[in-house]
């Protein structure tokens, strides 16, 4: 059977005309017509590819785009059994649905748009490599050895006690992961269920330190929906919002858990690929004791948001109060009656500010560019609402089909998606961003009003996500310094001056100026040499404010190969990191196993570290 | 609109037909005509009622028993809005299907069986009190304070510690729990969601120790489907068994993630009731030093097994090596060449067993009388497969569908439903049973072919769930001293001499003869008086062996109010654990908030403890 496109647009059911176009693709690409299977795309078409076919994480952007992949790839991926899973959806012109298919060593997913017919956007993605599937029901461990006759006599602790005691020291892991944060955690867990011999480690005293010891009253931004970690979701009763310390206690539980060998208190001092080996030479400090590790694989999860960014201001070294990062701020309990300015204006500074004039601080935010703010209830209705709510949940869209749908939005298409949602956001909250501008708050949504999503992508800054502090600016608790370019001329014995001349009185200075960019990590562990080699992790090269191009499509560098062999990054909200850690964990198992693995179209380094 | 039972026997389908009787049992009831509501029930009618109509654990037996309950207890329960969710289904002439109903005070789930259009079984349970609901799903907190404008500044972490502090300390507990096991955790958990001042304590040293401190090889004889907590399922690659370190390591999770209030390291001396003051005084030493509690409701999660029973046999103090109970056991490794005597043949002497043979010691097990011995794998197969294997999971059956699904079988009908079950595993098995005969081992099933799951309900006793010891009989690597009535007749200084004359050289004696009843904890933390009014604990009183009558047809004093004024006993396996926690956590939810609660037909006590 060969079903031609027109036939696509008759009474079939939508069902049957996306389930007639999946198989066509499916024909035409066994019978290596690529020219035939374009016939199926439209001249806007945009095919997002993760693992699947090309061993890399990208967009596919144009016909020209997809003829090139599939010549280079079609042979070696063989996809074949293209099956439309569950049933079509038809709204406003825009047929789609779930997909699965196969290749020569992987099963995949993905998800599907058609507009007249013709494929507008396409995901595909692997989810687990044949032979290699995770041990889950019904692939679960016995867990006790029936008959008694086996050689191994040691129990589950013996053998866990076992695993820890040789991982690293007469052992050598597969794969490192530097930093044991939600990052760190996930994508250790997955390769763990995959088998791949993997060590973390943390400089903290315990897994979650990375929250416990940030501000007192900070709380996840995120809602728990969107939050989950792989394999172990929150129970029903986890709060919308996880205060710092119980997401601190969850990862901790989840490092034991699920068995993952974690080193606390050790230290990366220092990392080089030797490549004629085949591995890195990595020196920790563990418990204060010098180690070297060996992995073959080195994976940075360090935080998305790098070091920290502390600005040097004439005159700071004569301050008399007390002058730190955000992320080194405790809490405000100690500044009743004190005054405080706080350098900056995205989610940190807001939250900090907030915690202070609470405690009886008397507050000053200095904003020297326009933040994007989105009222917390407003993301969760309008943004989260339809993927990661409860909602979602009662209609039975699982993290993962959640994952995977949000994922299947190509990234050029994406800010056209957002704008419609931060249209609803600016109507429906325009009294108070009409109260926020009033009091002088610099507002935007972004360069392109595609608001919060886009912002974290692009430049991973820029945004508050409101949980009440945007009324204290209003109501003037918190005092407001704004204008554009606005900046600090200095720092006095007691005070903060600013451009505009004015004089800030002040017992405490918050610099919540952000972080540096993710592979200032590698520049800082491994050399300035591989972060050049590596450049710019995170943004699209959209090309707008602090996203310079050009444009790649997908995050730089992250959850892929790099320019420097064997050096992943890894990181981003618990969403990312739960989702793209799925990924990562599959180029891994597929390199561990020896598998040929051969990348598609390896990003070039862009902007040096 | 009246319903005609005829009008039941038409070609309706079973869905129609089922919610046509749900609906008019349902408005018979409202006209509180229950001559006409009994008409809907056949002679042969059981109702088993989980605490929506009775405030308590009953099982109404006959038409007789169900009018005198509904006389008593229709005007005040006032039920409604009967309703048949989802499909009904026909099976060999059995009518059944989901229903959900209201109270006055509840929301009650239930199942119905009817054989001709009339009530075989019918299962009501309450699953919620009217504006006492938890705090999940929709209700669930939000985590973070919006607004700021809040009057507790303090974190999630500072009101932790705070509750903490001062639970047992500043404030009494309205319950305290007595042992810190799956029982005690799980019903913790329940208690806490609800908002019910709750401290559990135990004498070891972390959460878990009650699984960790036990023989080595241990794992859970019960599979991983059927042992979830409740509110935090296993993660899907779970061992089908769980080893005892791995269940230990949980349950210490458990207890800090569930954010339950649990003193470690505590020991219950003494605890006498004051009905005047209307609270109990408990002697308690934590850490060492006393502490007196003053808790409203005490339950005792002491596990199922009550007080290790150790027989007293002549010359035991002359006997040169090591004897302990299979509850001191620590594991076979010390005994490589030793010869050890095993006092038992249930399912820690056969564990144990094989991990001494495995460990290089010459072992004899002693059979004192038959035992029930089901393959594992068959037991999976055959009875827990249906409601608890991965197969269930795939069609849909959630953890809480299957609780109710078996609790939905009266205890009285279950004998017939097992019989067929272990007539299938006799014949299935039939070479692994003669084989086992053969070598001289005593079987049964018991007495009246029942099987496992009645003997484990009935007495709590005589079986082994083979893992593999049984072929080790079989084959003679543990070799078997068995006949009726066989017994110790004394110790030596170096064997164990049998009353059939025979002489077991030892050095190591293991008594694997099981534990007293529940109620010794009773006796042994309150008084033998309190225990004696309680009476027996656990068993049907099905006059077979070890479950003396009179029938009640639900487990003694299991979960339900007892002849003690707020005295209650929690335990059983994980799955019993999990599932009737939710009916003892309402009931003693209902307690703290006042509601009238009198309790229909409660048991008179049977047996001194």
């Amino acid at each position: 059977m060969n079903i031609s496109i027109e036939s696509m647009t008759t009474t079939e059911t939508p069902t049957a005309q996306l389930a007639a176009w999946v198989e066509c693709l499916g024909q035409r690409l066994a019978q290596r017509d690529v020219d035939a299977a374009l016939e199926l795309f439209a001249e806007d078409c945009h095919w997002r590819d993760l693992v699947l076919f090309s061993w890399n994480l990208l967009t596919l952007e144009g016909k020209a785009d997809i003829r090139d992949m599939l010549e280079a790839r079609l042979d070696e991926t063989q996809p074949e059994n293209w099956t439309l899973e569950g049933e079509a959806t038809l709204n406003d012109g825009v047929l789609e649905g779930w997909i699965s298919l196969e290749t020569a060593v992987a099963r995949g997913k993905g998800y599907v748009r058609l507009k007249n017919g013709l494929c507008w956007t396409l995901l595909t993605s692997m989810r687990e490599l044949k032979g290699f599937e995770e041990p889950s029901g019904r692939r679960r461990p016995l867990g006790v050895e029936h008959g008694h006759g086996h050689a191994d006599k040691r129990n589950w602790l013996e053998k866990r006690r076992d695993e820890e005691a040789a991982l690293g020291v007469t052992e050598q892991p597969y794969c490192l992961i530097i930093g044991g944060g939600q990052g760190g955690l996930g994508l250790g867990a997955r390769l763990k269920r995959l088998g791949v011999p993997t060590l973390i480690i943390d400089k903290a005293e315990r897994p979650g330190d990375q929250w416990r010891g940030r501000y007192k009253s900070l709380c996840l931004h995120d809602p728990v929906w969107y939050d989950h970690l792989p394999y172990l979701p929150f129970p029903d009763h986890w709060p919308v919002f996880t205060p710092k310390d119980q997401i601190g206690d969850w990862l901790e539980m989840y490092s034991k858990i699920m068995e993952l060998n974690y080193w606390a208190r050790t230290e990366c001092l220092k990392a080089s690929y030797d490549e004629a080996a085949g591995h890195w030479n990595v020196q920790v400090l563990r418990d204060g004791k010098p180690v070297t590790l060996k992995p073959t694989q080195l994976i940075l999860a360090t935080g998305m948001s790098g070091v920290p960014n502390v600005p040097v201001y004439p005159g700071a070294e004569t301050f008399a109060g007390q002058q730190h990062h955000s992320s080194q701020h405790p809490g405000g309990d100690a500044w009743r009656g004190k005054r405080a300015v706080v350098i900056g204006a995205n989610n940190s500074a807001h939250d900090i500010c907030a915690d202070l004039v609470e405690n009886g601080a008397e507050v000053t935010m200095v904003q020297r560019s326009s933040t994007h703010i989105v009222r917390s209830d407003s993301l969760m209705d309008i943004v989260f609402g339809p993927l990661y709510s409860e909602d979602a949940v009662e209609q039975g869209l699982t993290t993962d089909k959640a994952d995977m749908l949000f994922a299947s939005i190509p990234y050029k298409v994406m800010p056209e998606f957002h704008r419609q949602a931060f249209e609803q956001i600016k109507e429906r909250d325009k009294e108070f961003y009409d109260r926020l501008s009033a009091a002088g708050f610099m507002l935007d949504f972004g360069d392109d009003e595609s608001g919060l999503f886009l912002k974290y992508v692009r430049r991973g800054s820029g945004y508050y996500i409101d949980v009440g502090a945007s009324e204290l600016i209003a109501n003037g608790t918190i005092k407001l310094k704004s204008s554009p370019g606005l900046s600090v001329e200095r720092i006095e014995q007691d005070a903060v001056v600013l451009s505009d001349g004015s004089r800030l009185p002040a017992d405490l200075i918050v610099y919540a100026t952000g972080y540096g960019s993710m592979n200032g990590w590698a520049a800082k562990l491994i050399s300035q040499e591989v972060a050049d080699k590596v450049g710019r992790c995170w943004g699209l090269g959209s090309g707008t404010t602090k996203d310079p191009g050009p444009y790649e499509g997908e995050l730089r560098n992250m959850w892929k190969p790099t320019q420097q062999q064997n050096l992943w990054f890894h990181g981003g909200n618990l969403h990312q990191s739960r989702h793209y850690s799925l990924y990562l964990a599959l180029q891994l198992k597929a390199r561990f196993e020896g598998l040929e693995t051969s990348v598609y179209r390896l990003a070039p380094s862009h902007h040096c570290g």
